[in-house]
């Protein structure tokens, strides 16, 4: 909170948080923009961006404030902005949930506090996309993607179904980028006969930072939503470290490869379905499921069971593990297994096989599914000895689907069908989530 | 086992395993070479390898043989030849220790039985080898490499130590690519003071393959041990799918990318240290330790703290997964966290939350420490007022290093210093396994 002297000096000024300004101090005169003032801290010192990017405060008592101009540039400061909208654009309905894109500093610790930018707030600061459709905003909630799981999933395909049965044409739903692809797999699967473009993004840079990619992941994003036939949810963030182009990916064939890259999310065992520029040029690449003028009726299958695991193999891991699960009454367990999908088998040290722990799973009717950790590939129960113990133990292979997917798919499949049905539809390909062949050059894209 | 009359007939005729053949049955006539037998199926058949890869079986009763010529061509059906050694070439020493490379067909299962080929049928089959080095052989164990785990690498270590002490000048140690790069980072800590060359090589593809890396995998290995100046553990496997180079990639920045491609070992976060052709040109890329004429002294350190574990964090996983660790005397856990190194902490779920987890963990003495799913990247506990809180309850934040060697290192860490000096030296660089600055073009290679 500002003291009274300074809340009443600006208030007069008409001087207010986002506002460029000019402040002389000491000989020394800087420009930059004001930033919010927060409830901790010295009461007569304003924080000032400077154009660099840094944040400096200056004592009020010291310095002359000369207002250069409102508020334009600084993102995420700004109130609902009345835009004017085309009526005659296609209808995109905008879904924000939280996480970078929608940041704001938190000054009480100088780091990045996700999910407190309002919709109108990004709207404002992002006026290109009034020009691509025209926007309809939801917030159903707004929480940071490392916090989201199943119960989220659920309200977001509510929503998407809500929206597009309210005459949406596509759909763009942002989130933090952490658990982005998990959540594409699961609107996948949620949304069965989905007939529109769910295009999911978000950014792994804020949106106050000069590299932010928040602008034109939203805006490529828009021109999926409005422009593109493609009836599937996918991911549209930075195809390169340029801005050159967003690309969209298959929701289930997806994965954050790296923490702090703009091009972090990578198409896996899967070409790109798209790419888009800015302007809304698509160049189509991978095949797809095309909206149609009928098109499916759209069969929202949001119910999940959360009684599922993912357990990662490594040397030295512990195969009692599966035990602790079925104490938990875990009904579905994917294993992230080494290599063409493998297990410890016949260790030395008995302890460290996990031959007899899965049959025991396997014997209580839970389902056991292999997955790689290699990530790229598929799994194979066929070509080694070992290999044929595994899978003879009743262990489910699932060609090359990613692993965080198949988790998220058991838990889908468990939720909607029976364990009999679940089990045998789990590598089965559904929603593109397996390939049948993947192409060579589907490696390190 | 053939029947009587079979196995006088071959004997007759001065017919073996891998010997070519030519066989006229029903008015046709094929060539390949005949396979091993084994102690099931029919005792009239013969197995015939065509030249396409496949096998067939043929009744003796209805077919004309001839032989063709003494087997040669076939991998992994030899005796040992004795190998006239070159002894003014340099000294290495070949520790082989199962896996593909070392693999023969199965013929109970027609699928692929690892670790049966002995050291001398490889030199038999590979004799390039003779014109690289002086080569020694050792045969510690036979594994297949899932099955491997802390105390293989305590042997491996002490072999490796031993064959330097013998005199050579360089190791290619040969196993199963499964839990190659696990393996490649404990030999990495284990080997203080390392001054030579130590090379991990094995084969996607099993030698009997026309497809095989192994060969060329296993001559370039030879290179690095013979010609190299890089006193560093590393994996010498194929660089890119055509058979142009291998690279010598660190060994605690190298992991196995792909279930079944010949190049699927990339470097992470890191560049490859060096290229080598079949013909022994090495070109150098990255900086590395160079072996050097006084050299440290070889300080071997090979104990490994099994009480650790490596936990990956997903949406809706169970933070009390860190209590049955706790209850097992886990005494340090990486978390395979999301993004930048985050776990669920203010779910709506409270039971999803990992915050009071972790915090009971530090409390009891447990080492509680990051990597990221991403894989590529580094984590920062800075950016984001969550990871904030999640380093804040005292959780390591391990650089830019795998999660896999991190828990290796954290294994061995326990294993040689006191929980504390581990804890220090957890996100600090011992043997390159942390890089200062990640280069940008670091990802995806």
């Amino acid at each position: 909170m500002y003291s009274k002297e300074v809340a009443a000096y600006l208030k007069e000024k008409k001087i207010g948080t986002g506002d460029a300004l000019r402040v002389d101090y000491n000989g020394i005169s800087i420009e930059g923009t004001l930033m919010p003032k927060t409830d901790v801290g010295n009461p007569d010192t304003l924080i000032i961006k400077l154009k660099n990017g840094y944040n400096i405060g200056v004592q009020f008592s010291n310095v002359k404030i000369t207002k250069l101009s409102e508020g334009l540039v600084t993102p995420g400061l700004f109130p609902d902005s009345g835009l004017k909208q085309d009526p005659s654009l296609p209808k995109v309905s905008l879904i924000f949930t939280g996480g970078t894109i929608g940041s704001k500093i938190d000054y009480k610790t100088g780091a990045v506090e996700e999910s407190k930018l309002t919709p109108g707030e990004l709207l404002h600061t992002v006026p290109e996309l009034s020009k691509i459709a025209k926007i309809t905003i939801k917030n159903p909630f707004s929480m940071p993607s490392q916090d989201i799981a199943y119960v989220q999933w659920q309200t977001m395909a509510k929503t998407i179904e809500q929206e597009i049965a309210a005459g949406a044409r596509g759909i763009v739903l942002t989130m933090g980028t952490d658990t982005m692809a998990y959540t594409s797999a699961a609107l996948s699967f949620m949304l069965q006969g989905l007939n529109a473009p769910v295009v999911i993004t978000g950014s792994q840079r804020s949106p106050d930072r000069g590299s932010s990619d928040a602008f034109m992941n939203l805006i490529c994003a828009a021109q999926f939503a409005a422009r593109s036939d493609i009836a599937e949810v996918g991911i549209c963030m930075h195809s390169s470290s340029s801005d050159e182009e967003c690309f969209f990916l298959r929701g289930t064939k997806a994965r954050k490869m790296h923490t702090s890259r703009r091009d972090a999310f990578r198409p896996m065992n899967d070409t790109p379905i798209a790419y888009a520029t800015q302007d809304g040029k698509i160049r189509y690449i991978g095949q797809y499921n095309k909206v149609s003028g009928k098109g499916p009726k759209m069969e929202l299958k949001t119910k999940f069971d959360s009684k599922v695991a993912l357990v990662k193999v490594y040397p030295g891991s512990d195969p009692k593990i599966i035990g602790y699960y079925l104490g938990k009454g875990v009904k579905g367990i994917i294993l992230e297994g080494t290599g063409l999908g493998n297990t410890p088998v016949s260790t030395p040290e008995k302890e460290r096989g996990w031959l007899d722990d899965i049959k025991e799973a396997v014997k209580k009717g839970v389902i056991v599914a292999m997955a790689s950790q290699t990530l790229y590939g598929r799994v194979n129960p066929d070509v080694y000895t070992d290999l044929r113990l595994v899978s003879g133990a009743g262990v489910v292979y699932c060609e090359d689907m990613l692993p965080e997917t198949a988790y998220v798919k058991l838990g889908w499949l468990l939720g909607n069908y029976s364990a009999e049905k679940a089990k045998e539809l789990l590598n089965k390909n559904i929603v593109g989530e397996i390939n049948q062949r993947t192409g060579f050059d589907e490696f390190l894209v």
